[in-house]
């Protein structure tokens, strides 16, 4: 694989093509395209509830705050699709820096610095993925109450698949770290994967409810 | 919207376009899709760790059966994609039979029979995408200790994605087997989502084992 294989433009791939480069030989995309690919395609379900609720005279009392979840869930899914690129340039710069010349002492200095340097980066995206995940999850629980009931399952399968794109950065997240020397930042990542986890638990917990609901 | 435009040939679909679509207020795709969708990007993965595997002297121990585990999973991700086309077919009847006229005391009968029935296939559908997911984390599940661990990360990230394909079926399964009357059916049915969602806490236990491992 050349560095030029894993840099394409994502959205205008399709949908196909995007799955055989995913199931192919290239490391990338891979796990962390996954994270993303999810993130964006709850944003998504979220936007779709919102266009199903904005506009009808039943929900008028909850226009305003449907409007703006919806409008902010698109704005994640874009978000989503340019981390989704990010995690490739973030995974080249890595493949890159374990590439550099290795015979002599400075040479071996300049590549150990590039390695540290690429596998922050490489952490420092799945962890940007989480983030946006956990947005969805917060808007995704603005909705039960004010959106359309016909589709509170979308609302459910949004949150769970938002919590899943967590718990997926989480496995690169931590592969990343593991590699990673400076404890310090290490520390500090690992404070704010936990801190996204957490959401991904009230996802869980917002698509049960929605579950008990539909149910009924 | 019409019927005509949920009918659509997703692999050839630009990834972008799918998305602008899953936001919509075309109600679908939706839900459905997005389990299948979760469902072809966790089998893509898995075929990926396998494709990394098969045909490398390390792992030459495990050939064999590496080799089948990424066949399946090739076979499971245009399954999903089937579905994923399946579940808006389902979804167009269920708004046919909504639509039959209601006005006689003959034609309601023949109404509430065929909303029944496409009720009971809009039910079957994201249970057969959660059978299909089910089937994917089986398959992860036999490849720590026998594939390329460079990317055993990305079995964790399948793990996960499929366990919520798992569970974002079960939100889809749930609503529609709230309007099915026939006990008997809802009951089998129930009993084979519980089944697969079992199978889905396992994915969830192999992902965690697979951050223990990859954060050592």
């Amino acid at each position: 694989m050349t560095d030029d294989a894993i840099s394409y433009p994502t959205p205008g791939q399709p949908v196909g093509a995007w799955l055989d480069e995913l199931g192919s030989a290239a490391p990338a995309p891979g796990g962390g395209a996954v994270a993303a690919m999810s993130t964006a395609t709850a944003a998504a379900l979220v936007e779709m509830v919102g266009n199903l609720t904005v506009g009808r005279a039943a929900y008028a009392d909850h226009e305003e705050q449907v409007t703006a979840v919806r409008d902010a869930a698109h704005g994640l899914r874009q978000r989503a699709l340019e981390q989704l690129d990010e995690d490739a340039t973030a995974f080249r710069a890595l493949m890159t820096a374990y590439r550099l010349p290795r015979q002599a002492g400075q040479e071996q200095a300049a590549r150990q610095a590039a390695i540290q340097a690429a596998t922050q980066r490489a952490a420092a995206v799945p962890l940007e993925v989480a983030a946006t995940a956990a947005e969805v999850i917060e808007l995704a629980g603005q909705l039960p109450g004010r959106s359309n009931p016909n589709v509170l399952s979308d609302v459910g399968v949004a949150a769970v698949t938002a919590a899943a794109a967590i718990e997926a950065a989480a496995v690169n997240v931590d592969v990343n770290l593991a590699s990673l020397a400076d404890t310090e930042v290490k520390a500090a990542l690992t404070a704010e994967l936990d801190r996204h986890l957490a959401v991904a638990a009230q996802g869980r917990q917002l698509a049960a409810r929605v579950r008990d609901q539909v149910a009924r």
